[in-house]
Parts: C-alpha cells; structure tokens; sequence
C-alpha cells in the first residue's frame, strides 16, 4: 500500500522535472504560482493546505488530494481534522465525491503508517 | 449594490422554506447535514466556512460563494484573509474563476458597507 | 414569475432558429440527436425526460433545468415525483445543487400556476 | 475481467468499513442519506437507480457507475434499457462521456457473465 | 442588446481594477499569467484565443466566452470559423452546452452589429 | 512506456466495435457526429484537433487527451505547439490541471519515440 504513495511521489517528481525542462515560460510561471499560493501569507500555509485539500475534494482528483493530504500531515494535523475537513468537501460536492473519500482515507492510513515507522 | 445581497437573502429563506415544506424527507436531512457540517468540530466553524467558500469558488456557484462570504464576514475574516483563501480558489480553479472572483469582491465590497452602517 | 418562464422559451425558441439557420451541419445534427434521445425508445421519452433533469440538476444548468421540468409536467409527473428525482440530483451532486433545486422548486411552482390556469 | 468489478466490490466495503469506523457524525449520515435516496419513494427504487447512473455518467465517474450497474441489473433492467439511459448521459455530456460509456459496456458485459454462471 | 456586452466590459474592468487594487501578488501574477497565455508564441495569439473560447464553452461559462469572442472578432474570425470551432465545444460538452451556444451566437450577433456601426 | 499507449488503443477499438456493434441509433449517430467535428470545415482538421485537446485538458480526462495528442502528432504539430496550447488549457483550468499536464508530457515522450523507431 506504502507503494501506491512512492510511485506517485516518484512519478509527480520526475514528470515535474520534465515539464519544467520544456521551457516554456508561462507553464514555468504556474508551477512558481502553484507553490507560493500555499506560502504563509494572511492565512498560514498550514490552513491554506486544508483549503486546497477540500478544492482537490469537490474536483475530485486523487492525486491532488494526495499531495494535499501529505502536506497537511507534515503540517501537523490530526486524523479527526482531516476527516472534518473532508466531511466539508463531501456535503459541497455530494456523493460523486465518496470514491475519493475512500482513496483519502487510504492515503491518510499509508501517511500514518509512514509515520510510525519514522 | 446592497440590493443584489438582501434580495438573495430574501429568496433564498423564502425558497428554502418551500423546499423544507414540501416535506420531502431526503431533501430535508440533507438541508440539517449540510447546516451541521459548518458546527464546531474538529475545526470551528469559522475555518469551516473558509474552506466552503474555497469549494464554492473552484465549483463556480455564485449563490454559494456569497453565502459563505456573509458567514466569513460574519466570523471576523478580514479583506485580506478572503483575498487570500480566493487565491487558492484562483490557481487551484484556474482563469474560469475569474468571473467568480470579480463578484466575490464585490459582494466582500457591499458586506462591508453593511457593515460600516452598523 | 411566469414572464421568467415566458422569457426563457421565447429565447430559447429565437435562439435555436438562429442557430439552425447559421447552417453548420454537425451543429444541426446534434441538435437532431439531442432531440431523438428523449423520443420512445428501450424508455419510454417520460423515463428520459427525468434522466435529462436529474443529468441537468447535478451539472448545475439551470435553463436545462427548466426546460427538462417543462417536459416532465407536460409528461405527468407529479410534484412528489420531481421533488424525488430531484432529491438524486442533490444526494448526487451535493450542496452545490441547492441553488438549482430553488430554481426548480420555483419553476415547478410556475408550471402548476400555468397548468392551473389551462 | 470479473476480477475488476470483484476487485471493486473488496474495496469500496473495505473502505466503507473504515470510513464509518472514524466515527465522523456528518459523514455516517450522509452515508445513511445516500442508501436513502435510492429507496423506494415517489419513484420505485429501480427508476432511482436509473437516475444515479446517468447522474454518474455525466460525471463522468466510473466507481459510481460500476456501482450504479451493479444495482441496475440486480433491479432487472435489460441491456438495451441500460444503453438508452447511457445514451441520454451521452448527449447530455458530450464525447467527454465516451470513456466512461466503453468503461459501462465492460461492466455490463462482465455482470451479464457473472449472471450467466449463476 | 448591445448594452448587455458594453455593461459587460465596463463591470470587468472595473472589477479587475478593485481585485488588482487589493495588492495580493499571487492574484496579481495570476492575472499577468493569463494576459501572456494568449500573446504569440509556438502559436499566435490568434490561434490561442480560438483555444480559450472552445475551453470556456465546454467549462459552460458566459463570461469567459464573451470576453474570448471579443477576442477572437477582433482578431478577424468569420463567423463561420466561430461556428465551427464552438462545435467542437458541442460535441466535447454535449447538449448542456447548448445553452451557452446559444448565449455565444447573440454575442457574435451584438459584436458583427458593433463592427457595422464601426 | 509505449505499452500505455498501445493498450489505450486495443482497449479503445475494441470497445467502440462493442458500443457499435450494440446497435443504438442516438450512440452511433454520436459516434459519427464526433468524427465529423474534426474534419476539414471552416478550420483545418488540423487546428479542430488542438481545440479538441484543449478542451480534453481542461475537462481532464486523460483518455481523452491521449486521443487528441495521437491525431495533434500525427497531424504535424511540434513539442513546442504543443505545449503552448497546453498552457492555455492549464492556465484556463487551473493546477487541478496539472496531474493531466504530466500525463500529457508522458504522451507525447512516447508518441516522439514511435516515431524515432518509424
């Protein structure tokens, strides 16, 4: 199960890599964008992060929780804050959003299982 | 300006209380589910309401993006706090926001003129 | 409130001829093939008529909306019927589909008063 | 080919399983509130399953339409009653749908030979 | 008719000076970004506007559709080549485009009226 | 690598000659009507197929966007093109874009090494 997030970290690092390497400067641009909105700024970036966990929710895309999910456990929050928050993104984004649910909660046990072992 | 606001003020509550009353069981747990997921829980409400304004930007509903702005305004969220949770809302969202934006700002605009008359 | 609805088919109608007389083919043809799919088929066209409400209810179309309950009260579907189907679109879509489902309501309102009016 | 689905079936129970175990009060209702929706009401259960698969395939969720099939051909539907629905959430959706129709027909083939052997 | 394209712009510059007023730097980048996606490049601005209007049709939003068309008759498209290029956004979309195709076609219309009066 | 691309096309053929072979007029017709929309008209088919990328990208759908980059290759456009009418699509749809944006660059690595072998 631990695989299933090393091979999207691997993944996500590589093609990153390539993209950046293409040059194009407008993409280049988005990806410095991208990571300075989740910067502290008038809200920490801890609760930025939560912000875009519930966003990637109510898309319903799974790799963009799972990058969430991994910077909000770095960032210190509990399993029962997570789920609240999903819960957020479940009522705004209806049942379409449960199959993603189910992927964030197996991501968030992967992340503490991770943790346990340091 | 203010009109925009108490007029979807006013049809919302009329609108919700026929729906309530048309006495359809489903529809009315979910109005109760979608109220208590904004309680104090593992976050307060305040933080709540941010991330259902975020998820109403990216999902691009007008009606429910000026429904949490009036709940942030309410909380205590200053100008630059909703500027700043919209941003994750912008990249995450991408340019289709914008429109979204432009009246998010202008709601935050008549809220605080509301406020300022007391 | 019954001019919005009067607004709405009049556009519609204007529109659509406009669209057709600009004499694009593949244009023409889909309009062609979106009316075929809610004619008699394996359903009967009543059947489709609410597949195409709850289809437009979670993607947050409110002149599909609108136009799909005209056909379903022409077609004979009860109150209680449309509140059930809509209910599938809200549980479905989730919280974002409450400002559609005050529009519904309130177009269902509109369609009684004409029905009741002959 | 049947390993999918069954695959399918181990997880989303598994995952449910976990999920109601957090103990996240919105979240258990809304668990309960979806099984709700499609029970029979104004509509017979059946129709409401016809109407979360369409709702499902427009957007354009292949978790969600595994499941909806699996309780459409429980419920009786044929195969031709099942790609007339399918064909509304086509024309609804528009060719972005398609993957998700050839991910439909696979499901139903695999129940229809699950059917067979009993 | 024209009004509501001259009350469009005069509302979108205005609110885009208010948000660029309220010096958050991500949102100001955002915009700069946006502006620099649609300049010459490995494609010219043209062929990038034409790319934007398709985008914002299938993403079913008026306002950027609007703001694409402006774009893309000043930049000398036919009327024929909009036509057919929204098709495209039809048949990706599907029929619950329709109703910004027809928002689409009245704009063209205002703006060949425009072009006229010189 | 190649084998992703080469799996997508058996799975696609096949299941079209299902969808097909089913024997639905509206979905046959839809088929067609999809084909049609990027042939020769008021735009090149060339340049329908970009629009049709584009519009893959921001709907994300990665079978979709591996459809249009196969045509956008073999129909002559440059890496460079390419990735410029990507970042319209992903500064349109905004970072929920980006795990597609990855997807893509991995496409057209392979597409590029098909082509290398001749």
């Amino acid at each position: 199960m631990a695989s299933r997030l090393d091979a999207f970290r691997a993944y996500r690092e590589q093609m990153n890599e390539k993209i950046l390497a293409s040059d194009h400067l407008g993409i280049k641009r988005f990806f410095n964008l991208d990571t300075m909105a989740y910067k502290d700024g008038a809200h920490p970036g801890k609760t930025k992060e939560l912000l875009g966990l519930v966003a990637s929710a109510v898309l319903r895309c799974n790799d963009c929780i799972d990058y969430h999910l991994i910077q909000c456990v770095d960032a210190g929050f509990s399993d029962d804050e997570l789920y609240d928050a999903l819960n957020v993104g479940l009522v705004v984004g209806g049942s379409i959003v449960i199959p993603h649910l189910r992927h964030a909660y197996e991501t968030i046990e992967v992340l503490r299982q991770e943790q346990a072992k340091g």
